[in-house]
């Protein structure tokens, strides 16, 4: 199948955010071995997206628009494209329902433009907008799939995900493709690659893919198969070959990212957790709150941002402070200890560091301690960051999910402190 | 002038990077006046490239490349583009003396592939490349302008920025580019378009443009005139008139967004804040942490995240939590005043509420209530939110802050409860 993708908004020509759904769609599609050879953008203008179609037409079997399903007189890709292709519009019952459904709960009236957006090409194959109002769809005309999917990121992503791709899989392919990531936390891009560049050459299927995010690497691994045990057996046969050369830095597989495994492992031996935040003022508990379900485990967390604060609220000792200021192992680990007494939870953990622009009492930018406190045990580390203000603060929150996957994994009987 | 803006490189392609490059061209150009109407990628493919630059040239006037000017087999950007426009490419002597001195300095023999990268286009105005060692250059022909750039970022931003609008801009345009931004809070997009559909359809110039993110609405008004107090008459002319439209839910212009705003009316005032989070579990304090010298004002917070901890960490009553519930105006009024006392603020902010998905003991998913203590006063408010369990706690900050914005601007001095 050759792909494309059209995005339509003319914030987009604008410059005012970046084509993040080509991308994302793109990335998909490559995973499921859709080829994508082209991504245009164009605004909100009837004769550049027919002429945009046409142009599509003539060089792809799979065109994928988004954006301008909304509820303005700007968004017209559905009039348009039922115009182009020939056929009409009719309400999708569901989608009409569920935003009927928000007025009332909301209160207010529902206009028109509003109701607008329950239009769907006719015949079409809907896919339903979990996480907004206008739905997505799919129809095909003259061997051509012509797919319309809303703009917004978060109600694009997850139909493409959920709905989108297994539709395509199942009716358009029987090559199955099977996938699977390896995540990496702890060696960067450049050197993992260097590590694995006879097997990043040599490979045909399965393929073997890096990518780089927010400081974790991945790799992901993917076979096309006439069968899936043929396409599993691909790919386990190359991560096990993968494990061998850089499995001391690998922490999980799949979605299972930092933040998940952090809270499985949590929920898994049933321990509760709390946090004393400075550098990260918040992060680190907002973060593990992303997850649904996570008050079992995340009793609470106490942000203490100058050392008064720390002193007056969390109780670290002010003479601790005086002595070892509060960028240090002391105070590190002083601030486990308290987050852990506070909400008599299982776990402590705390951040404290210096996040910039500057150094801070002549402590270096980007140096920052994370302790934990476990049972009766106390431990804590240093790292030093590199980036901007908030890459730093993430990247801690990280480090320190890091560390308690490792904590968590072992179990750790008595866990022994660094410097104890 | 009509410009597009063809990007190659097949790593776009497959989804590994977003086209960034695009939207800080097409931000620049916006800012300069130049309407950019088409964004095209393509891989690093010359049949592909030939018939994008044949479509670019039957509807635009200014065709911008990026990418394909490296020392690589795939980087084939310079050669196809002087086949097809007819012309020889030839040394410059600059970029190459650059590229020599490198190899000098880190003590590599040079290759012939990155000799390659100091080719231009014979004749063509070049762009030299001071964060890199492919040069961009411009050429015209037959009445079209070829801009060619190199596709890191950090490369082709500044030479943009430094060389190309300058270039630009003597060379073509006279007009001059001014714009400001109303910022919405409180109004959703197609709301807010239907208040002022008229001005919307009868725009010239200034242009006025809608774009919503994150539950945020912003109009960018746009001029265009030979002098400058021409422009800005001609923009504050149309906020005034939006402004009676639409004023009492603009609260900012410009980049002061809801946290910069906040962040800023706090440190102006020398005010102190400190929040109490439950739904939120501390984002609302790591939002604040995000803006460098936020210690002059953010005290700290206190997630609490059940109810046991709401009463035994926090403070609440334990009755109160029996009597209204932790998601109840009741308990975000307390939940306010006591991270107040806690730190000793000016403020006390929290934030109870369903994340979902589900309802929670009867009450519906996105029911939130934000408590605001300011000096001897507390009031609170009910907000019912859509979207996914993250948006709804994003959203919520975000109604936080507004609050805050609209107290800290009256400068409150009784802040009475809505409901005392």
């Amino acid at each position: 199948m050759n792909a494309e993708i059209i995005a339509v908004g003319s914030e987009l020509l604008l410059g005012q955010i970046a084509n993040t759904n080509a991308q994302y769609i793109s990335a998909r599609f490559a995973e499921s071995g859709i080829n994508v050879y082209y991504h245009t953008v164009i605004g909100d203008n009837k004769d550049r997206l027919l002429k945009t179609l046409e142009t599509a037409e003539s060089r792809s079997d799979l065109i994928v628009i988004t954006g301008g399903l909304g509820p303005t007189k700007d968004d017209l890709t559905k009039e348009t494209a039922a115009a182009h292709i020939g056929c009409s519009l009719s309400y999708d019952e569901k989608s009409l329902e569920a935003i009927e459904q928000y007025y009332i709960q909301v209160g207010k009236p529902m206009t028109d433009n509003n109701k607008k957006q329950a239009l769907v090409l006719e015949g079409s194959h809907v896919l339903f907008n979990f996480y907004g109002m206008a739905p997505g769809m799919v129809t095909k005309k003259q061997g051509i799939t012509y797919v319309l999917l809303p703009g917004p990121p978060r109600e694009m992503k997850p139909m493409v995900a959920n709905q989108l791709l297994p539709y395509l899989n199942t009716s358009n392919s029987n090559r199955l493709i099977y996938s699977k990531v390896m995540r990496f936390f702890g060696i960067g891009e450049a050197e993992l690659e260097s590590r694995i560049e006879d097997i990043l050459d040599q490979q045909t299927n399965p393929t073997v893919a890096p990518l780089a995010e927010d400081g974790e690497v991945t790799l992901r691994i993917t076979s096309s198969s006439a069968d899936e045990e043929t396409g599993q057996k691909l790919v386990n046969d190359m991560i096990h070959k993968l494990e061998q050369r850089v499995g001391e830095f690998c922490y999980g597989y799949d979605g299972h990212n930092l933040l998940y495994k952090t809270s499985e492992l949590l929920d898994e031996k049933s321990l509760t957790i709390a946090s004393a935040e400075s550098l990260t003022a918040g992060l680190f508990s907002s973060e593990l709150a992303a997850i649904p379900g996570a008050s079992r485990y995340l009793l609470g967390s106490l942000t203490v941002y100058n050392n008064d604060m720390k002193e007056q609220v969390l109780g670290v000792s002010g003479s601790l402070l005086a002595q070892y200021g509060a960028v240090s192992r002391a105070c590190a680990e002083s601030m486990a200890i308290k987050a852990q007494e506070r909400f008599s939870s299982d776990i402590g953990i705390s951040f404290t560091g210096v996040a910039g622009p500057g150094d801070n009492n002549g402590i270096a930018e980007g140096t920052v301690w994370i302790g934990v406190s476990y049972k009766e045990s106390v431990s804590s580390f240093m790292v030093t960051l590199k980036g901007d203000r908030n890459f730093k603060r993430i990247r801690a929150v990280k480090h320190g999910m890091y560390a308690l996957i490792q904590l968590l994994e072992k179990d750790a009987g008595p866990f022994v402190s660094e410097n104890k």
